[in-house]
This record gives C-alpha cells, sequence and structure tokens, in this order.
C-alpha cells in the first residue's frame, strides 16, 4: 500500500479494508436507507453514490438518504436523475433533484437541520444500513477524521449497522484537529451540553467508532464542488447597510455591544452579501456561531473582524477555497466544525443570544415567514436550519429582496403562501427598501411598517388596500381570506402579482 | 400589626411598607407598563388591579399590562371593561378581553411562553415600571415566597423599576419550599441550566430581590378563581384512549418504557381529559414537567401514577383545590413550581425529551397546527407554551374534536387559516376517530392519513376532492391555493363548511 495512504489510516487493522466504490455499492440493496455524509456541498461520500448509481443501471435499486444537509458533485442531481432515491431527508438545493420532489416521484422530509439527529437517535426513522462518511484520515484508535463539514455523519456512523469511510486525499488533511465531535447521549440521560463560548472544544477531534462497523474504506481524490454564490449587487448590498443600521442603534440603545453578539447568517446569496457588509462596517472582534461557512465568513476573518468562527461546514468559491486550504494553519484557532445537533442546538442558539440572519422567499404583512415554497406548493431547498435559529435567537432577522422575477412577484404578500416561521418568532425583516423592527407590537402595528418600510413601491398601494379592508373585518390579525391568496393566483393566471389597475399607475 | 401578618414578613423593615391597595395603585401613572403575576387563573395580582380599575373611573388611565399568562379572578375582564389596558402580553384567556383584543382595542402580543422573560431581561420590551406579585410571605432576607404560580414574577421583580407585594392571607403559607427560582442570566454569560431530572431543584425558594425596591406591601384574603375545566366527555375519552394506543405502540417498539417521558399537558378540557385517561392505563411512575398543573396532574398523584409534577402554576376545581391546599404536606416531596421560562425552556424540554400534548384549534391535511386565531383573524387565547414544547420535545402531539360547532366547522381543514405550529414541528394528530402518526412523512403520505383516520367522517369526501385536485397540480405540498380558504369563506357566509352536495350526502 502507498505510504501515503497507510499514514492516513491510522489503525493497522482497518488497512485491510480497502475495497473500491463498485465493491461497496455491490453491498447496498435495494430498499436500504443510507447516511450520506455532506452538508451544503461539503464534504459529501462522492464515489460510493455514483457507483451505485452505475449499479443502478443494471439493476432496480432504489433507496432511502439521509443526509447533513444538500450535497455537492451533483450527487443528488445524479441520483435523482437514476431514479435510484425514494425517500430524502432533511435538506437539499439541487434544482433537477427539486423538480422530481415537486412532481412527487421522490419523498422529500423537509426537517429542522437539529432534528434529523434525534430521530436517528431514538429509531423513529428508518434504521440506517450504511453510514458512507467523507474523511480525511483515521486515527490510529479508529476515530474518523471527516473533512470539509460534519453535518450528521457522528450519529450517521453511530447507529448505522455498517460503516463505509471515503477517504479522500484531495481534502486538506490539515483539517485533522478543527472538528469537535460531541455525542449528546439519550433525552431524559443527557446532561447539559456544556458550551458556553463559540470557541469551548467540547468533544473529540474525530468520530468514535466501533471498528468493527467499518467494512469498507473507499479512496477517493475529489474536490468539494465550489460554491455558486453570486456577488453581492445593489439591492443585496443594500439590503446590508439597512441592517448595519439597525444593528448601530441597537448598540446606541445598549442592547448590543460594539462586538455584536455571534452572529448566524444562512445559505444563498442574499445571506452572503449582508455578512459581506460587515467588512466596512465598525463593529469588530466579532464571532460566528453558524451552520455554513461561506467565503464572506473568510474574508471578515482575514480582514481581522471576525475573532471565532463555528460552524458545521465550510463551503467556498473555486478561488477562496484555494487560498484557504493552502494555508489552513493561520485559521487553525480561529474555526471550529461541529455536527449540526450542535451547531442549530436550540439550547446553544439561545445560551448563546445568536444574532440570526436568514433569507425567506416572502414575508406577509404581519411577520410570518415562507422559507420553503414556491407559491405554497413547489418545494425550494427545505428549511435548513432557519426554524432552529430564529426561534431561538436573540435578535431574529430575515431578509428578501422586495420582489422576484423582474417584480412579477412580490416577496411581501397579504398571507403567506407556506408557513416556516411564525410572526413569534420573527424580529425584523429587512429588504433593500428598508427594514421593519416587529419586536413587541402587536399585528396590526406590524402590518404598516413592513408594507411602508419593507415593500417594494409598486406594491405598497396594493398591500394597504388589502390592510385596509381587512381592518374592516376587524380581529387580532385582520385578514380578508377569500383574497388572501389572491397575489399568488393572479401571478399562476396572469404572471405577475399585480393587479391591472396598479400596473396603469405604475406604468405613469 | 397583626401577628400573623407580622410573620408572614420576615423582613422586619419591610414590615412598615404595608399600605393600601388604593394607596398603592395611586403611583401608577397613565402610561406605565406593570408586570403582574399571575399564570392561567393562579396566583394573580387582585388588589391593585381592582384598585386601578377604581381609580380610572375617576381619571384617565392606560397601561400595558405584562403577565405570566392568563389572570383569574376578573382581573383581565374587569380591565378589558375599563378600558385601562393599551398593551397586552403574553397570553389571555378571558372572553370579554379577547373581544376587546379583536376589535383592535386593545393591543396584543402572542408571545411564546418562554419568551417574555429574555424579552424584558434584553430590554427589548418596555420597560417595567411596577412589578406587582402576590406572595404567601416575605423571608427574613427579603425574598418573596410566591403563591400558587411563578409565571414571570421572578423577572418582573427584578427588572421593575418598583415592586408592589400582595401578600395574600388566603394562599396557603404552607407553598412556602414549593418554589425554585433560577435566574438564567444574560445571553452570552449564561452557563448552562443544570436541570437534568424533573424534580431537580437549582434555584432558590423564593424572589430573592433589592428590598429597596419593595415600596409598598398589599394585604389581600381573596383565594384564586376555580378552574373551569368541562369534565371529559365521550370525544375527549375517545382521544385519550387513543392517545394511550399510541403511547403503547411506541413502549412495543422500544422507544419507551412504561414510564414513558415526562408529560407537558396544555390548557384546557381536552388535554386535561387526556391526562384523565392515563388513570386507568398500564404506565406507571409517571412524571409530569409542565406549564399549568389542573385537577388530572393531582388525581394521577393521588392515584400513585404521577411520582413527580413540575409546573409553572397550579389550577384547580373548586372542590380539587380545598383538597390539595388543605393537605399540601402529602404533595411537598411531588411538586414543584418554577419561572415559567424554565419550566418552558428549550434547553429543558429537548433535553428531557417530553411527551407534549396540546390543543388544536383546527389542523391541516399536512399537519399544520393553528392553536390561536378563529378563521385567521380572532384571536382565541394565544399560543401560549405550546410552541416552546411542540418545537423541543421528543413527541409532539396534538389533540382536537374533529369537528366544532356542531359539525358545522371541521377541525381538519385543508389549509389552516393561521400557521402557529408547521409541519416540521408536530407528529401525531389525535382526534376522537383516531390518530395520525406523521413521523418519517412527506407531506403526500401524511394527507391520507389525516383525512382517513382523524377527520370526521362527514367531512372525509370533500377533504379526499380537495387532496385529490391538488395532486393534480403536482409540488411538495400540494394546494389548490383559490380553494384553500373557502371552507373558512364558506362557513362565514353560509354556516357551515360543508358543500352543499355533501350536505345532501351526509342526510341520506
Ligand atoms: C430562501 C432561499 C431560497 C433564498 O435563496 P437566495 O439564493 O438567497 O435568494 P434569491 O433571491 O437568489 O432567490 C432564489 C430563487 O427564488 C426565487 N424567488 C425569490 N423570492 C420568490 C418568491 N417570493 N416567490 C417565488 N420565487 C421567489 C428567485 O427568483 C430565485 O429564482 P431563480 O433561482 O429561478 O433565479 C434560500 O435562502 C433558502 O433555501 N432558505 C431556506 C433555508 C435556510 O434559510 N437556511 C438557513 C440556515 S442554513
Ligand atoms: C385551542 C384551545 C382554544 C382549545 O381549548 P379547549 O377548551 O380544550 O377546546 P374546546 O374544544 O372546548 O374549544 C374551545 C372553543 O373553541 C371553539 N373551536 C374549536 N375548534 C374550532 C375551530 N376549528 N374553529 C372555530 N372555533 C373552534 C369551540 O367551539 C369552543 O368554542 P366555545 O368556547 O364558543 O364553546 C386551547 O387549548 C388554547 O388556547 N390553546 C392554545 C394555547 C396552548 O396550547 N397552550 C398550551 C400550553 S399551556
Amino acid at each position: 500500500m502507498d505510504k501515503h495512504i497507510s499514514e492516513l489510516i491510522g489503525h493497522s487493522r482497518l488497512r485491510d479494508r480497502i475495497v473500491t466504490a463498485e465493491t461497496a455499492a455491490s453491498w447496498i440493496k435495494n430498499g436500504m436507507t443510507l447516511g450520506l455524509s455532506g452538508f451544503t456541498r461539503a464534504g459529501d461520500a462522492k464515489a460510493v453514490p455514483f457507483a451505485l448509481i452505475e449499479k443502478a443501471k443494471q439493476q432496480h435499486l432504489k433507496v432511502n438518504v439521509y443526509t447533513g444537509a444538500s450535497l455537492g458533485s451533483d450527487v443528488d442531481k445524479m441520483m435523482a436523475e437514476a431514479g435510484i432515491v425514494n425517500k430524502r431527508l432533511p435538506f437539499q438545493a439541487d434544482s433537477f433533484m427539486r423538480k422530481k420532489i415537486n412532481e412527487g416521484e421522490i419523498l422529500f422530509i423537509d426537517q429542522h437541520l437539529s432534528h434529523t439527529a434525534e430521530l436517528v437517535r431514538s429509531d423513529v426513522l428508518n434504521p440506517i444500513d450504511f453510514a458512507i462518511v467523507e474523511a480525511v484520515s483515521i486515527t490510529e484508535d479508529g476515530m474518523i477524521i471527516p473533512s470539509t463539514s460534519v453535518g450528521n455523519s457522528s450519529i450517521f456512523a453511530k447507529k448505522a449497522r455498517h460503516i463505509i469511510v471515503e477517504l479522500n486525499t484531495a481534502q486538506p488533511k490539515e483539517l485533522k484537529g478543527l472538528h469537535d465531535i460531541y455525542e449528546v447521549g439519550k433525552q431524559g440521560e443527557r446532561e447539559p451540553i456544556p458550551l458556553t463560548k463559540v470557541d469551548d472544544r467540547i468533544g473529540t477531534i474525530g468520530i468514535p467508532v466501533d471498528e468493527d462497523k467499518i467494512i469498507g474504506i473507499v479512496l477517493t481524490n475529489q474536490f468539494d464542488s465550489p460554491s455558486t454564490i453570486v456577488p453581492p449587487d445593489a439591492e443585496t448590498s443594500a439590503i446590508a447597510n439597512h441592517l448595519i443600521h439597525f444593528l448601530r442603534k441597537e448598540v446606541a440603545a445598549g442592547r448590543l455591544s460594539e462586538h455584536l453578539a455571534p452572529l448566524q447568517a444562512g445559505i444563498g446569496s442574499v445571506a452572503n452579501a449582508v455578512l459581506y457588509g460587515l467588512l466596512n462596517s465598525e463593529f469588530s472582534n466579532l464571532e460566528v456561531y453558524s451552520e455554513v461557512l461561506q467565503d464572506a465568513v473568510f474574508d471578515l476573518i482575514d480582514a481581522g473582524k471576525v475573532r471565532f468562527a463555528s460552524g458545521c461546514s465550510i463551503t467556498l468559491s473555486q478561488n477562496k477555497m484555494k487560498e484557504v486550504y493552502s494555508n489552513l494553519d493561520a485559521y487553525r484557532d480561529k474555526l471550529i466544525l461541529r455536527p449540526q445537533e450542535i451547531s442549530n442546538h436550540p439550547e446553544i442558539v439561545r445560551r448563546l443570544g445568536l444574532i440570526s440572519i436568514n433569507t425567506a422567499l416572502e414575508a406577509d404583512i404581519y411577520g410570518n415567514i415562507n422559507s420553503t415554497h414556491v407559491r405554497g406548493t413547489n418545494m425550494m431547498n427545505g428549511i435548513g436550519g432557519s426554524g432552529d435559529f430564529a426561534r431561538n435567537a436573540r435578535l431574529t432577522i430575515f431578509v428578501t429582496k422586495s420582489v422576484a422575477k423582474n417584480g412579477a412577484i412580490s416577496s411581501i404578500v397579504p398571507f403567506v403562501s407556506h408557513v416556516d416561521h411564525t410572526e413569534h418568532d420573527v424580529d425584523v425583516i429587512i429588504t433593500e427598501y428598508g427594514y421593519a423592527d416587529l419586536r413587541g407590537l402587536a399585528p396590526i402595528e406590524r402590518a404598516p411598517l413592513i408594507i411602508e418600510n419593507c415593500a417594494h413601491p409598486d406594491y405598497r398601494p396594493q398591500l394597504r388596500e388589502y390592510f385596509k379592508e381587512a381592518l374592516k373585518r376587524g380581529g387580532q390579525t385582520p385578514h380578508v381570506l377569500e383574497k388572501a391568496f389572491s397575489w399568488h393566483v393572479n401571478y399562476e393566471k396572469y404572471g405577475t402579482m399585480m393587479e391591472p389597475k396598479y400596473q396603469l399607475q405604475t406604468q405613469e
């Protein structure tokens, strides 16, 4: 065996277990349930899923696929194309898989990212036959050192009947030491999670496993797929500015210090752009306690703005990936990667008092948020960790552009067509037009704020009209139920949410 | 001073601060914010609010009223009638105040019951001018011993500028020793909450306060208003039976022991009836970790079924109150009363792995729950603690009768008219017809289960028709948006949710 490889497998007995991806795939039978590593395109199992897809060309094969979050390397796409996925959870973000989900061909369970581990631990979900986990090495005492994400890998490895390790030599082996694996234990028997600061180390540097369960090690050499983040534009920069303005007012009011509070920022272009806004702000010595760490977090570290970042995965653009991975030692004392159960744990989110910034598809005039369903029916990606954070953060902020599809869709609507975050959980809504600080306000106080500060000016008259009509009917949360979804219905019918009379006004 | 009274005020300096309710009320000015003790009709401040209502007959007076939860003794009703409430939070349950809220005359903020303390602690809400707290005594070192509820009293007392104590000699002074007051501290600076078992004592027996802040002590002698719980009927007994059947299956599957897991049961008749169902079950040595402890909990203790109950308040019927309060010593080692922030804390709910049972107004075919808004607009009571528990429990169960208003309303609808608990948070729905176990199911798998197992048979055909039409449009969560609220609109227009063609069938 290559000396290089045998160094990566510290445990000598395990060195005999190297197999091809095809052999590993041959163990996987129709109807089984797989737990794959991978979180927001980082650290996903790559070789075995592809071998499985090949195998499915010869024989009927459907499996349940559990992951950390979305997979990169086109794994979700290819699995969906091959038709091998029966049930998929808890999150995905591939456009082809999305299509299959919305066609009802893949059963998708949209889950809070901190919940999956509990359900696996307590045997509520189908038992996992194989955990397939990407690693950069295996220690002498048999611990699996994950690569660029932790996701649900530790609970999958613990509960699965068998484990297949994908030892990926393209991932920097210097990642070893950055992970902090902590197992909470069974409900009712567990201790408090002993984490009180973002940089606390509470676990082990790898995933401790029963070595007999590792039945195969597959060697791979493939980078993660780079992120596809779109750079900030005029609107997302405006959103960032409003956020900073808001935070400044919180500091002035004595509710935050200039170091703010540990930041969580969601996936996607908007959230990334918003973090970039902090680069040129006066806030310093910031901390990040988040899920995925995107480019902006590393730029903030480089600029000396962020002193420490705790996450669950690292998902970078091509260039940033090169930069960071060729120089990992510079980040060693500034980074920790944790299981998603810990990065998103309500206990920690509430204890630390995070500032949580996530992106909405749409918000309604009372502050309910839709993060997942286009027109109430079609799944976009999933709720991800947004609910874990939104419910428990010190400050729960949702950002969105005021319109989508060139203005044909207003992101502020009378009634969101799907509720992921209820009015009880939403503190601040920000669009490129401004922010609405909803804290301490009753619904009828919130609506005018959201309409006047956040909605696109072209949609404000139509929103005002709805609210006015609703107010006549009264109630804590006034609605004209027969018109509540008319905006979505109009878009479907006429290609725009704007009613004809307002279209005329807008054109004038 | 009466020797009896001076014994209750252990701290000698404080004995001089006894004032009449009128004097205390005279300190309260227009525009102020009050933090009142009181949780589900238990332990509410009684005298000063009434004096305030009297005072308001002479002069214009509007105040913001924060409480633990709903008040008894008609305090909410009378305050609403007197028109003295500007803003009210986080929960109420009086029908007259409800009317005023829905008429827009009282601004009501519906809040997760565990959240209010955080918002008060971090100065997000209006600062509290007066905390008015019912007590059974004050210790030598100046600790306030609350009466039958803790609610938000400890954080109110901590943050208020001034404290008025209502020393209620009608409440059993033997309550002393049953409370466990714990202050979590500021977010970002706090330690884990050191509670790992329902009977752990982690704090003090009273509310430690700066004695200088106690500017008045008002003597009162008035019982809590008894609860108005309706005894179990055929439907709620059937719901209880389905619950037990479900729990039995969980035990058989090895996911629960015969001691189950600590139980939380919500307010209202349905939840109370469901707990009664456990009386004749085989489950033993049960634990309760809940908010309000109603009659059923004490009957379960008496029957030797419940070994320990932790709550935030005790709300009993007239007879049960006499029984329990004349014999408190028998319950001393079986009871703890905690601040609502602790009884409902996500950290604890998740750590202990509660079984959470709350009542829904309506559920939809995908598992979303409306707990608060009648036809999406009119506030019933509020979300209360249901969200604190539902999001974090081991098992989240919602119960409801399948129909309301003699069948004119189906409690299972295509789309709930307000979302308090999202599909991500709901494990099991139970009606008198059966239960739907939604765990691990995609939305299109859930709908048939909910329709066939939970909906009233008379409404099933109409629900099936909706689902069938929705399925044709596809999507993760298929809907016919233009008809989603048609059931509610029909009820408003025609007095029934049932469409004419199905009315005929039902009559046949
Ligand atoms: C909501 C979410 C999809 C936004 O993603 P984003 O990349 O920041 O936002 P964009 O503005 O680029 O919008 C993405 C797409 O949604 C569309 N869109 C936005 N608002 C819409 C609306 N109200 N109705 C319909 N489509 C909408 C956009 O047009 C765009 O479509 P395209 O891909 O065809 O161009 C994404 O943040 C998400 O999946 N969030 C849920 C999970 C989450 O919050 N996780 C956070 C913890 S990690
Ligand atoms: C939902 C809730 C109102 C149910 O209360 P309950 O007393 O158990 O239930 P009932 O079946 O008696 O219904 C109460 C009323 O709502 C009405 N109702 C029930 N379902 C309805 C529906 N779908 N649409 C309209 N009205 C409905 C009933 O007809 C009844 O009306 P009435 O008072 O005019 O007779 C109550 O549990 C609640 O406020 N829950 C939210 C707070 C919470 O869950 N706290 C738990 C933690 S403590």
